[in-house]
């Protein structure tokens, strides 16, 4: 993918996500790996319904912008590049922030851990409702170093897994193509639903 | 019903349960009976709010591809197969996953049993809310030949009924027309819904 | 209004109601009072989003079809000569069928009572938050003559009110203009949701 | 901004702000700060979705109507004109009305007090998520002076804060711009359904 095909796919990803209710207020970021080896990335602070192509930045492999554009890469920039850096294969990164994802991040301070759905055949490599996802969930930190390092570390030792949280403040998620990595929000937004309601009616298994 | 008018159906059908939020993930499938005796079924792994007339596939009666397209049809063709054999009037059926048909289908491991309501009406054949359904869940499974003959089973001692849930998985509902089918499917989901903010409220009865 | 009016509001207004989810599975209809005196309703079983012209129906004052058409108006059509027979004002009466009306329905066998919110003011003639509503509850019946008969002796008991809930079934609310009734729709919908948001928090008062 | 701006934006809120369900029945009302130093307002009674440019009006500082114009302005035009007056940066006014937020203010009788979360950096001048808003809520009242001045009060002793809720009615939140009053009332209603889950599920803090 080249720039101006990631310009055309972050703004429409960002139009549907805003939609959803996921990226309010000018929450999240999303980014694309570009074929030169840089990264597409939306610029800090943007309405996420209404981006615009000048909205999307040029950053190398370090997060460090291409030339000298007005706007300012996403804050949490390192977050992605550490997504990139750890996994040749991931092309495409989204964060969220749904009421959902925060809520869910605040259930526990260890994982989420889902077994036994369907919808678990939704990530990539899953093929059987018997399997499992656990989702690390990682305390909040302006400090996008050691924020980054913490779920560097933990991918280290645990695998890279399929998203992780960070809590009072929203989801990660990644794929090896922008739909993959949609599919992956859609299920896991499902699966917060899923897991809140069945303890709000009792029916979770503990 | 001939082919093409069978993908236009089925892509219609698809944005729009897409939108409801009941096919999130490329979850859910549909098809219909085409006016050969074959059958129109959506391929696997597709995102159902995009389909593409290349997307509908034709199956014989027994589910095997007719010609050799590049895609598969729907892993759980089988179950749709079953429908058509054991009832000569459906001519659709329709695959959900709406996260509350998958917290219904783990509310109990029996059926699930709805009377007294005016939304029954919406069951072809229901003339009064003096009337009830009953609606199975069946345990997942990956054999799509064992998890067709427990359903084929069931419906032999029980009567084919309006609807099925595989629990932690979705929901199964078919029609004499394709309006029926999505007729009982909002019907469906109503239920679903009204179940679960009654107990979570406390106003269900036992 | 004459009946070309009618069919192009009732049309609308029936897209409207679908899309909020508040008439699904063809439930619920809709009328309003033409210059003649007879009446414009909804045909019985259509689907409320998609209405076509000939899906509206004119009956006279006695709600007897006018004239031959293929379609039958709705089966709770005399609830609506009801109203229009006590209420000369009445001009647009909706009924809707949403799951929160339903299970609002089902939380008490008394009356639904409002009193304190500003909300209340949307309904005609209320001017400030120091007000209450109360809104009766009929058991449900297929015998509309006897529904009729004892909505119709409640009001000459209590008053015309804005608006009952049948149990287990839905609402009727009225208006002066179809924008009041759908004003007055609006607002019960809230109340009901605000109701049972309460609850389920423990922050409504006994 | 001029006039026309005006009436150009507040008919563009409305229809966004009536989609998400935060003014319905006809509540809320909105306003901007002219650059003349009047205030252009919603006019009274109207739908908020559907307004056209006539139903903005032009107020002088005191909030009495220029001109002679059919429409009344809303009832609440003194909350607006209490908000320009002690904010000179002020220059966007939204009230609204979601079921959401009146549950919220029914919580508690003293503050609604929100920290830790990522949201919070929403808030114009919040740059981390180890900050915290705390939200009055202010008994409802008909009498515009009352309620008024009460407000004034509070911010004359506690700041003015970002936002205040009245009881069993809606919420105030404004900005130095219409994007940051949209962004505060999108981060506020999460905040609200946030609140609502956590305590529902069982998860918030005391």
């Amino acid at each position: 993918m080249n720039i101006d095909g990631a310009k055309s796919a972050l703004v429409q990803v960002g139009a549907e996500l805003y939609h959803r209710g996921w990226v309010p207020a000018t929450s999240g970021n999303f980014s694309v790996r570009l074929e030169s080896g840089d990264l597409a990335i939306t610029a800090s602070g943007k309405h996420k319904g209404r981006l615009q192509p000048e909205d999307i930045l040029q950053v190398d492999g370090n997060g460090e912008p291409r030339g000298s554009a007005p706007a300012r890469p996403s804050a949490e920039t390192a977050l992605h590049v550490q997504l990139y850096r750890r996994e040749p294969e991931v092309q495409a990164v989204l964060h969220t922030h749904s009421v959902g994802a925060t809520v869910a991040s605040n259930r526990t301070s260890a994982t989420l851990d889902f077994e036994g759905l369907e919808i678990l055949k939704a990530f990539t490599g899953i093929a059987s409702h018997r399997s499992a996802i656990s989702i690390p969930i990682f305390p909040n930190d302006q400090d996008m170093a050691a924020l980054s390092a913490a779920v560097d570390d933990h991918m280290a030792r645990h695998g890279t897994g399929v998203a992780y949280l960070i809590k009072g403040h929203g989801l990660y998620t990644w794929g090896q193509t922008m739909a993959d990595c949609q599919r992956h929000l859609e299920a896991l937004e499902y699966l917060f639903e899923y897991d809140r309601l069945s303890r709000t009616l009792g029916t979770a298994e503990p």
